[in-house]
């Protein structure tokens, strides 16, 4: 994979850099953010996926999270990409803001016009869990049915292989330590977009640790997420670390 | 002055607000930036002006500096206003990026187009000193000559009152203290836009107390500005909090 670099900004005694790299998996040109603490320049670090919502670039998480000074200090790698293919000239894609670009879902599309590019869960990889203000059973919110309707088609079986909730229900693999945040005053939450509460039911049925914070008064925006980056940078690293 | 809400997003168990008024002295709507820590709810709290830089608004440092963590910690109210008057349909204003529009220089124009709306000295307000990067002789460097030439005319005395060397050297007020930050790889430093080195030495010839610290490998961009953001906002907390 041959990359470019379009940016490099010293931060926080590391580098804050954007490459630019053709996807086979996309088949268009895809930026990420990485964050290279300065630990990196001696040792190999362990590596942190940051997936951002719906609407973002790589950019947003890379200027407004505050995330670099915690990255620093804990010595992890911040890798940021994208939210969907670019620029690939799929017919509807710039005419909703949550579906098509910038609302990829993560999902590899099976249906027309969208299965050729929309292949973002082969595009990345992410390891370790928590989360900020998800949208947590997406096969029972509108969000949700919109995009994988159009993405993945009628069959309701194909949609819950990507559907936090639906996957804890069936999951037999290593123990898990999750945390979510969730603002009570994010206006998604009150839509009944993000369903955590069917979250967490489901991971107690299955007796999986999930730890939910309800933040008082906070919304759905990066202020949010810079307030509590903090917390979930502490929780990754106590697995990375380990 | 009639402020209207623009945006209140929960941060750090503060708010970070933005507010639009109507400037008398510029003649046109204007926005701002204001966090609200959580002791700004019992009691009163010094405020803290940030001025941004050329190109900017009022959202770069209320979205790319990470200041709320420690404006939250400290209880410092942070007003971050825009950098020149907006939609004014001054002749040119929209020209050039470093004349005009997010331009404004913090000087009042007398010159034509300019003197009616650029009047930014009048509309802002600065409270204790510490720099980040900062233009510190314009009138020795092409920008300061491009911008006062146009604002201000061809009359060089009517410059020095607004370029920090020259006010300086005639400086008779209370004792000061000062810290500028500067990254060695900033390319406008090279090219001789800043020259810190003359601010510094005019504050020896006065005996000023100045610090002035030369980050290796930081260059002109938010991200130094939120490398170094703890230490700036330490340094007015002890002045504001005394």
């Amino acid at each position: 994979m041959a990359l470019t670099e379009v940016s490099s900004n010293k931060s926080f005694g590391g580098f804050q850099k954007v490459f630019e790299h053709t996807s086979m998996q996309l088949g268009c040109k895809m930026k990420f953010g990485i964050y290279l603490p300065p630990k990196a320049e001696q040792q190999k670090c362990p590596i942190l996926y940051w997936l951002s919502g719906l609407t973002c670039t790589e950019q947003n998480f890379v200027t407004k999270a505050g995330a670099q000074k915690l990255a620093s200090e804990f010595g992890i790698i911040v890798v940021a990409p994208d939210t969907s293919p670019r620029g690939c000239a799929v017919p509807g894609e710039d005419e909703n803001w949550d579906l098509g670009t910038g609302a990829g879902f993560y999902v590899d599309a099976t249906q027309e016009p969208w299965s050729k590019h929309y292949r973002m869960y082969s595009y990345i990889t992410a390891e370790s869990v928590s989360a900020f203000a998800p949208i947590c059973n997406p096969v029972q919110c509108p969000w949700g049915h919109k995009a994988f309707q159009n993405y993945l088609g009628a069959d309701q079986d194909a949609w819950k292989l990507y559907d936090a909730t639906c996957l804890v229900l069936s999951y037999e693999g290593p123990p898990l330590d999750i945390l979510v945040d969730q603002g009570s005053a994010d206006s998604f939450l009150t839509a009944g977009q993000l369903l955590p509460e069917n979250f967490t039911n489901a991971c107690s049925k299955k007796q999986l640790p999930v730890v939910l914070r309800m933040q008082e008064g906070y919304d759905h925006s990066y202020f949010f997420i810079a307030s509590f980056i903090e917390d979930h940078i502490k929780h990754h690293a106590k697995f990375l670390l380990a």
